[in-house]
């Protein structure tokens, strides 16, 4: 049962800015990737169209702190842990980290989400397959500089 | 019956590289914001899930040359040109125009699609309601420095 | 003296994701090109290469919570107030408004930076002409739903 | 002396759009980053600042034709060819395939430059270094479906 996740990443050239180095909005899509691959490595989908399943996990609440910029063609980590699980969310903590040194650092919270007979998303407790798959990560894991 | 549609944008930051200029993938968003505002202006939908109608305008050929960079904050018009109208395509022709001065060249192919009963995407005629509402603009027009 | 900026802005298809809806990150860009027209409107420059000024407002802390989703086409109003001015930063925090409806609720601090001898990125206090032609909004301004 | 280079991606959710494909447009970041890995390949920067040294590959001429949608999640080849070799440019031809089927066939030509004593980006023929690792490959290669 895994609490810590991370994928590696390089900046590509059209994620910088005109400033020369990675956009910060980019910081969010690193982060949703690492969440995606961490989906995948479960088997959970991130996306699901099978009526009355889980359709999606849309963001309700993302942040991030920038301490030292990322440049094209740096190599970075993106360290996903779990942070905490709600009846219906689930909250990330994620390191942004090129040769260990931190360049950013995000929370993102996700609600489960399924759609109704109209077709609105309305949100779910997490399915029990998705929570027997995850566990806490140590606040000494995700609570460090 | 209009054969012409001009919008006017201002490069954003985000938009930008590290090179300083616009990056040239951008142009073709730019492109196709002006293609959606010219339908939004025949009141035609760009997309549509209205069952058996148009739903959709996938490009299959795009092209852009590039003459002159765009920097941020800089403003241009996106001129479009009706440039071929085929049984189930039409040929859009872009200028992309800072001050008069021509920075890019683009052409787009769109192919009108609608979904069959599997939901697959199946290319068919232009509806005569489409049809009817755009005219080929004159060569003079579109091929133009 | 401003404490308030707004702009409209309306979803382009290429802000779209497959959930149907405007993928979370382009909020930022959205805030960012807020903050933009907002230092146009003072006749502030953004970024300027001028040896010893200005040379730029890199982020440090961004946060945005969502309520309701945007669409393709939908227009909304990204309105920015002055939550905080600091020695060197200054705050934002900006409501994305459909219809008058809550989007989303973001916050952006930004600090002002100059460019040392060798290159580096240093914070320096906000330029007292800066500082002249901003005013912080009443709490109630950006505290309200 | 290569005259063919590949690499793999997976689709991330932020590329796909509301049709629920990858947008056109990121086929042509997929490419760029294909080059750019290609240049990394052979210990050439994509981007130099050193005075009078090559300072950017400025893309002048790009296409893209569409043959079959990339989805969420689909791995693809992107697999370079180096179609010609001009005075001061290169071109070259992209096939991104998936499961070897044909989804996009790609061009791009870039221009060598390098900036003059006012900064302004010149073109200039491409370094002899360059030349020397670079090989042209056969138009059997590139010209296939």
């Amino acid at each position: 049962m895994p609490s810590e996740f991370t994928i590696t990443r390089q900046v590509e050239f059209h994620e910088t800015d005109m400033a020369g180095i990675m956009h910060f909005s980019n910081f969010f899509k690193w982060m949703e990737s690492c969440e995606v691959a961490f989906y995948r490595s479960l088997d959970l989908p991130l996306i699901s169209f099978v009526p009355g399943q889980v359709v999606g996990w849309p963001r309700v609440k993302v942040a991030c702190q920038y301490f030292a910029p990322l440049r094209f063609n740096d190599v970075a980590d993106v360290i996903l842990h779990v942070k905490a699980l709600g009846v219906r969310s689930i909250t990330y903590v994620f390191h942004i980290r090129k040769g260990g040194k931190l360049s950013a650092l995000g929370e993102v919270t996700v609600v489960c989400v399924t759609a109704d007979a109209q077709g609105e998303l309305v949100a779910q407790p997490l399915p029990e397959t998705v929570r027997s798959l995850l566990q806490l990560a140590p606040e000494s894991a995700w609570n460090t500089p």
